[in-house]
């Protein structure tokens, strides 16, 4: 977009009269008192710019304004009214495509070596700070799933992306959904805490292995002010079935990510846009091991923590 | 490096090359569906593609990503915990001059007569449909202000932009806070409901007169998120003295506007952006009237509601 001298865009083409004051947009910058931080002014003057733009690249009525000011209320309504604990406004966030964005500017290291770290991927709210150390060979099933799920044996190395050495030690935490749909935190009555968590580190070799679940797609909720928006746009509420892992070691960058099966239909169209290409996996069927169906095997390169990459 | 492509922007610069993915904001717009309205569909467009541009722009962290959606809840929890009535997502917007330049999108008439129409400024939040009709020369105050306030004779004329003929029949609603910068509404104690709120019709010459206030500048909260927001930015809660007027007829468009002394310190910075320099007015002292100190002679100049104006 080509904005027009003054902070007024005129949207993709390149600047026109407008009619609207070409000085506005600047008056409300210049009230930013001595007292404001550099960054502050920074994120707030493009934040103010853009929502000006935008204005004025749609002409915005009057009653498409009020409407937005009462979804803003409406969002943190629900906030309020759940005692806090459904934060409505990470979700609309989310389906904005804002939570992939905001994780890919944090992330995003671009690899000049030819190979690439492992895409990350965002923390969603469910990660918890309590899974336990679990050996390796072990399972994060405390609770079988009630309506049945296909037991996973998923496996793999965690390398280093410069040198592409296995990296002992690295501990590998997991979390998952049950095949319902839902984690332990919303599902009380089939699962005990840290079901479908744990941690596990790797050995000698770079090594981890356990047992999970197959992952199960699911709905985000559809009674709140995130499933109108969703509605407004003619969206699915669904976000392909996945298993979060955060990979972390003291030496490497860490890296929280979600591994995607192929044969998900909600792929493409994941309604938070968290899923990449090196993120969507295979689980092909399990032969010889009479604890699960089938496995998955995912290597994870992690960068050093002084790994700069190629700059831009 | 290829050039950034499909809606990624750098903000002011032409597009250089970003590290960010390319196609990520446009596989965002094309998860909508085809049953979204064309302005839906335009609306929400713009609105992704503007809040993506920001992030990158910024490159904004997750941790700022995180204080904006506790920001959100927290503007809505206090429309919740206030029985709906503090709307303060409307102060948030008003503060980032979104209600000012939505009215300017809505009611901008660029003349193509050599003489403006009088501006348009922000309806506000204090203007109630149940004024009393009450006869020129009246006066809209039913309770003395406790603090004392001067008492102005308002009057002036009407008129039509095209013609310059005046306009009989107009109706000019005026409302305004006391002296202690406070409406009916919020002031019970000192105000019976109407206090400073009234309709006058105007004769055969377009002229209405009456009795007010000269006005008061007030703060706007500074208990809320829209405070903080202020805060952050070094900026002050005040806006300048004020009288709100509508003035409607079946033949003309509506201006609805404030009009502010010359003398107030805040008109430059007005908190919600809502001054225009026509709006702008003196009160002089006046003489041989023993209900008034001060006059305000303010004429109004309305379109014709088949008006288009000059086209851009």
């Amino acid at each position: 977009m080509a904005p027009a001298a003054n902070g007024v865009s005129n949207g993709a083409q390149a600047p026109t009269p407008s009619k609207y004051d070409p000085t506005f947009t600047q008056r409300v910058l210049d009230t930013m008192g001595p007292k404001t931080t550099e960054r502050n002014r920074v994120v707030l003057g493009s934040l103010i710019r853009h929502l000006h733009d935008f204005s004025r690249e749609v002409e915005l009525t009057i009653d498409e304004w009020m409407a937005g000011v009462h979804f803003v209320n409406a969002v943190g309504r629900i906030y309020a009214e759940s005692g806090q604990t459904r934060n409505e406004a990470h979700r609309v966030s989310d389906i904005l495509g804002l939570e992939s964005l905001v994780d890919e500017i944090a992330h995003k290291i671009v690899s000049d070596t030819g190979v690439d770290p492992t895409s990350s991927a965002i923390l969603g709210p469910f990660w918890s700070p309590n899974a336990p150390f679990r050996e390796n060979g072990g399972s994060i099933i405390q609770n079988p799933a009630p309506h049945g799920g296909r037991v996973c044996l998923m496996h793999g190395v965690i390398s280093d992306l410069v040198t592409g050495r296995p990296i002992p030690d690295a501990v590998l935490d997991i979390w998952q959904a049950s095949s319902n749909g839902k984690y332990d935190f919303q599902d009380p009555e089939n699962q005990t805490p840290n079901n479908l968590r744990g941690k596990f580190r790797t050995d000698a070799d770079g090594k981890y292995w356990f047992y999970c679940y197959h992952p199960t797609a699911y709905s985000l909720p559809t009674n709140g002010p995130s499933y109108q928006l969703l509605q407004m746009m003619d969206r699915h509420p669904m976000r392909p079935a996945h298993i979060h892992i955060m990979v972390t070691h003291p030496e490497y960058k860490g890296c929280t990510t979600q591994l995607y099966p192929r044969d998900d239909p909600w792929l493409a169209t994941d309604t938070v846009f968290a899923v990449k290409d090196d993120l969507v996996v295979d689980f092909p069927p399990l032969k010889g091991d009479d604890k699960a169906e089938v496995e998955l095997n995912y290597n994870v390169i992690l960068a050093p923590k002084d790994y700069a990459g190629k700059t831009f």
